[in-house]
Formats: structure tokens, sequence, C-alpha cells
């Protein structure tokens, strides 16, 4: 891991600082290694630092490539005596309280500096160990996406199925990334509805969206279904999600915008006249967090990087009626997508 | 869940705010009993207004006493769209970022004010339901411990003794509240130990902290059991742990201060010469999150409330050899603990 921390001592020199305080966890866990429950670290040019608090300070000694300093007594005071010159914080992390107890106590002997975003942007692009644990954590969910639908969804609830998932996810050492949702019927309209009592009946859809999350990675997927027969407004609306779909993922390579590739999926559904009707972004970034940069959607600045893991979730929802989104997890490749890690079909399949 | 918004609106009118803009997900729930992912209030004297997305549009349209807003488009505009007067934002969990965002985007036409913590405040006490629920989850975890106790600790792994805790919390419809801390002879001088696959053997003393979370509310607990029979020196800070336990309960009440009641923890624990092995606070508070205000320790300013839950759970950990640590949940009252809600027996026993 030491690598990482050498990267993103050239980012923070890049930005002309000093240093760069990171104290979102994520963040120093995919710096260290380190997962408890309190820890800093300090990188700059020269500093290799890693604070946490006595709970954890036999842990800490075993990090490797990192001088630990235990805080005693008050833990931002602790960190404000590690602090000079042009120091960087993750001004999108840090609130606003402890930015101003930070500069209470530093002040005037070093200066605080927005610098947030600099460790998300080196955990954008993945190594192949990381792209390894994605696909595993993607692959445990394809296997239970198949048992779930071959068990069958008819007179099921929508909480049954939804626990089920988890039960089979925690069987195999592996964790829900999110509450799943399991959707069917109108309820599929609310793209992020809560599994309820709700029996799943004959000749709907019912969406799934469910991820897990092993060795500390996570995997993210959509899949559609239909119970039976389908209203004609149920089978278009799958259709022409499933073509914004294809043709969005038929874009994505690196160097493309962001919302360029949005505006692909966005422009079949639109076209189809159902623009109003997909109400959120195409996609986001996966990895140690379910959520995370690059954000694929209208207002996204990003461009795509070869090595960024992303999702690719057109949908479409009926209020009232019936909704569809249909979610891949791929890896960007320099001219094309690398690799789709959701191996389940996508054409409209009948799980009764 | 209505009388906790106009609770909260006349702390807004004490602190001269037009109004309180609540983003803090858990402080949004606790007002308006949504979940979502994604949702504020704006809390004032004449206002109850709840924003989210078009996600949960129609979840929230099922809120009651809530004028409901539906954000279309970027989410800090639309909340900047409705801030006028002197807001209070959540100092304490607003990022830096955001507030610039929020600042500029309603430059000139209100004034943000750090005000951090009146939710929190109002959580602190605690409702009888909220009570109820929180003794639901503390039986819960009680029972686990009987059961684990029961089935016996030696040969079996640490992460093997914490699994099945956390699969019977699961079986009865819970959560843990935090992931179980199973520590066994020298691993438990880690205040925060990782449960590991170290196999529990005869003659330790083995640390378990854990908690579950039940119908949105959480418990937690700390019990040090022996494996058979002690050093001189592990009986004897079980012995002075369990004595400032005690000592420290029978000071907890309303309107004493929380640094007090820490400091005839520590000075039992002083006083016995293990002073420096004792280096976190006291406790805190627990409800729908497991670290709550207030906070007991020697920095706290805090003093008690009747209503307040928070845990009593000193602890003495030498590096390298074993640890004790032993955590009530109480309820605090008048004029004593109105009620402990951890029953299980708290007598040093044998757990083979």
């Amino acid at each position: 891991m030491s690598d990482r921390a050498d990267r993103l001592a050239e980012s923070v020199a890049g930005r002309a600082l000093d240093s760069l305080l990171v104290t979102s966890l994520v963040n120093v866990e995919y710096l260290t290694g380190f997962n408890g429950s309190n820890g800093a670290c300090l990188v700059g040019p020269d500093s290799r630092t890693f604070l946490t608090d006595f709970r954890y300070a036999e842990r800490a000694s075993q990090l490797e490539g990192w001088e630990v300093e235990v805080v005693s007594g008050e833990w931002l005071a602790g960190l404000a005596g590690q602090l000079f010159g042009r120091v960087g914080i993750e001004d999108d992390k840090v609130t606003v309280r402890t930015a101003r107890k930070l500069e209470e106590a530093t002040a005037g002997r070093c200066e605080l500096i927005d610098a947030g975003g600099l460790v998300e942007a080196l955990r954008r692009v993945k190594g192949e160990a990381e792209v390894a644990a994605i696909a595993a954590a993607a692959e445990l969910t394809d296997e239970i996406y198949a048992e779930t639908f071959e068990r069958g969804l008819t007179g099921r609830t929508e909480a049954e199925v939804a626990a089920y998932a988890v039960a089979r996810m925690r069987e195999q050492g592996a964790e829900p990334s999110f509450a799943p949702i399991v959707a069917a019927g109108p309820n599929g309209a609310l793209p992020h509805a809560v599994p309820g009592p709700r029996e799943i009946v004959r000749g709907e859809l019912v969406v799934i969206d469910m991820g897990s999350r092993l060795d500390g990675y996570c995997s993210d997927c959509t899949r559609t279904v239909a119970t039976g027969d389908l209203s004609d407004e149920a089978a278009e609306i799958y259709a022409v999600t499933l073509e914004a779909n294809q043709l969005a993922l038929a874009e994505v390579a690196a160097g493309r915008s962001a919302s360029e590739i949005d505006e692909v999926a966005r422009g079949v559904i639109k076209e189809a006249g159902y623009g109003e009707f997909f109400g959120h972004g195409l996609g986001h970034g996966v990895g140690m967090e379910v959520h995370e940069a690059p954000r694929l959607g209208p207002r996204s600045d990003d461009v795509l990087l070869a090595g960024d893991v992303v999702t690719v979730e057109p949908g479409i929802y009926l209020p009232g009626r019936c909704g569809v989104r249909i979610e891949d997890l791929v890896v960007v490749g320099e001219a094309a997508v690398e690799r789709n890690l959701s191996a389940h079909p996508k054409a409209l399949i009948h799980a009764d």
C-alpha cells in the first residue's frame, strides 16, 4: 500500500501543499489498511504519519511504512500539533466545526487549504487486486440473482425476497453493500423503495437492486424481471430501458465525459417519450464504497479514466404503475468497456 | 413526532434563528420518521418543510405534518432556494464544502449561523417508547450473553463467538449496533480489538462488548468473564474495574456533571495504581445511534439530565497481558439511576 501514499504525496506536491490531512476513515483505510474507528494520516513529500488514539495504539504499531503518533488528550488538539505550513484538508468530508477548531488550534502556524478529493481521485483507478475483489463480489451477487429467480418470486413478499438475498450473502461471508431493493408492480416506480409486505403477483415487473461487500469491496447490480405476461406499457419501458443501458455501455471508454454517456441513455428514453420518468443520474463509481467517484449524470464534470469501475443504470418509473431499472457494473478500458462484471442476463426474463 | 418538531422550533426561536436546516439523516429521521438516503428539514416557528429528491417523492408524500418540497436538479441549489433570514446549520455535521456552496447559492439573501446540536439535545432525553425500545435491545443482548456463556468459550475462537452473537441477533430480527468485540487474554488489552482466529484458552479473561439495534434503537453492554482460575493480577483488575463501575453508577443522577462521574471511576482506578491503563472516557449516550450525547469523560462539559440513557464503562488494559471492561447501560433519573438496562450479572463469572 505504500505506493498509494507515494502517489498521494505527488498530488499533494502538485497542489503546492506541505501535507494533506486525511481524516476520512475510508481514505485512511485505503492508504494504510487500518480499519478502526479513529485514525488520520498526514501525507506530504517527506511525511507518512498515522495518528490514532490510545485504543488503537497496539494495532497501529503494526502498520508498515507509517510513523505512528498516539494522541493522548483532545484528538483535534493532537492533530493540530502535527500541522505546519500549507496543510490540505478534506473539505468535502471535514465538518465546519472541526475546521474551525483546527484553525483555532493552529492559529498562525499553518494555513488550512481546501483539498478534498485527492485520495478519492487515486481510489477511482482500481488496481488488479481491487478489480478482482469487486468482480468476486459481483459474481456472488449474480449467483444470488440466479438462485432468487430459480426459487421463484410469485407468492413471496418483497421483504422475504430481500431477506433471502441478504442471508445468502452472509452465508458466503459477504454483507449487503446496501439494503437490497425488491420492488414489485407499482412499488417499482419508487427508485429507492423499501422491500415491504406486498406479495409479488403474476404478470408484473419486479425491480431487484442489490450488491455484496466482500473483502472490503462492493458490487452493485439491478435486474428487472417479469412474473408472467406483461402489459404493453411494461414491456415497452423494459425494452426502452434495455436499449438505453446497451447504447450507453457501447459509449463507455476512457476520455469520454460522464455527462455525454448519461446523455446517450437519456436520449434513448426521451426519444421514446419517457424523459420525465428517468429522474436520477446514469451511474456512479463503485469500490470500497458503493457510491464513489466518478459520477455519471447530466451535471457531472467527470471524464472517464481507464480503471474506473462504474455502474450504468438507466431506469423508467411510471408513478402508480410500474418501473424498470437495468444496471451493470463495468470496468472502463482505454477504448471500450474492458469488462462487464454483471454477468446475469438482461434480456427480459420471466421468473415466476 | 410532530411534538419533536415543535420542541425544535422552540430551540430555534431561542437562538434567534428564523429556521434550522437539518441535514443529518438520523436527525431527519428523528423529526419525521423518514429513513431514506436523502432528505432535509427546515424548521422554524412557522415552517415544517421536508425536502427530498425525485426518488423519494412518493414516500415523502406520506409524511404527516410536513410540507414536502421535491428538489429537482442540483440538491444544494434546491436547499438554498428555501433559505431566508438567519438560518442555523448543523455545523458539527455539515462539511466545509457544503457550507461554502450554500453560502454562494444564498449570497446576501440569508445568513448561515453555526447551530449544531439542537436536535441532538432533544434526542438526549428519551421518551417512554424510546426507553422501551432501548430496553428491548438490551434485553435481547442480555439473553445472548447468557447463551454465549452457557455454550462455553474455551476452545472457540474469538471470531466464532462474535459470529454466533451476531447470528443470534439476526435470528431475533435485530442487527448488531456495532461489530461485537470478543477479546481474549492479551487481546483484552486492546479496547477496540477485532475478534480474530485466536482460540480462547482456560484461565484467561475474555472481554465481550456488544449491542443490538432493534426497531431503530441501540443497546451497548460489556461483560468480562474468566475461563477458569485467573492470575492474581487479572483477578485484581477485575475487582478494581467492578468497583469503579459500581461507585460511578451510584453517583449517576440528573444535575451531576459528566466529568465528575468520570472522575469517580477514574479515582478508584488511579487509587489502585492503574490510572495510566484506563485511557478512554467513562461513557456516552445511546439511542438511535450507539454513540450520542452526552459524553462522560474528563473533558466533557455535559451535565446529566433525567431521561439521558448512558453507558458507564470503566476499563483497565495491561498491554501484552490482559484487560477488563465492565459496561452498563442506564436511564438517568432525578436522584439516581432510574433503571439499569444491563441485567446480566457483573460479579466475576467463570464461563468455561
